[in-house]
């Protein structure tokens, strides 16, 4: 990204910075988790809770007005006993579902990779820094 | 890990799980953005802590070592005065660089729409959860 050291103050660094915003909410595990699991159609707060292995219900609930605030899903509640909350995908966040997928893909594809990778690196006499 | 509910101990929900292990280290913001500015060749951790906005000297550290952990980049230390620390991509980490390029791009593209999305849901009266 950068080029602070040859330009400080560019457009270009600008949006370097601003990426690392947008990131702040894309660019999270949960996140992804949670945009991923929507993209099959509109998912009830339970659904997702029990669909994301390991996510608190703060976590969950945190992670998803992030999401709502940057227009990536909406939340609508229907005024029925009990209410029916339910978590759906905008325009926009089908998009971002597709930015994400090559990464998810990855993840999946390297898990063994990773897994010889971190059990070499364990198993090494290693000077700290 | 594991998710009980729906299929016990299926294949397919393993993965699931070991892809939020993986996303520990890969879906997260200061690893995306470590491994976009190691895309054009090795740096130095102070040109990464230069480039990488915001970004702590010992989030930066923690960040290296997962990646070197995972197989994502090496790191070389050459024997001079003061001793010459760098970093580099692996071909799994290219491909990881690959893999996360369309979710920068997406960042990118939609900064001024999550701009306008969170100025919507800042300005509006919103029920409490």
């Amino acid at each position: 990204m950068s080029t602070a050291e040859s330009a400080p103050g560019s457009g270009e660094q600008q949006d370097a910075c601003r990426t690392r915003e947008v990131l702040d909410i894309v660019g999270d595990k949960w996140s992804l988790l949670v945009v991923r699991n929507l993209s099959q159609g509109p998912r009830r707060f339970t659904e997702l809770k029990r669909a994301i292995d390991g996510i608190s219900q703060r976590m969950l609930t945190v992670t998803l007005r992030g999401l709502e605030r940057d227009g990536i899903l909406t939340r609508t509640v229907r005024n029925v006993m009990p209410p029916h909350v339910s978590y759906e995908l905008t325009p926009m966040g089908r998009t971002l579902r597709e930015a994400t997928a090559p990464l998810l893909k990855w993840s999946i594809e390297h898990l063994a990779h990773i897994d010889a990778a971190r059990a070499t690196y364990d198993a090494r006499d290693r000077v700290p820094d």
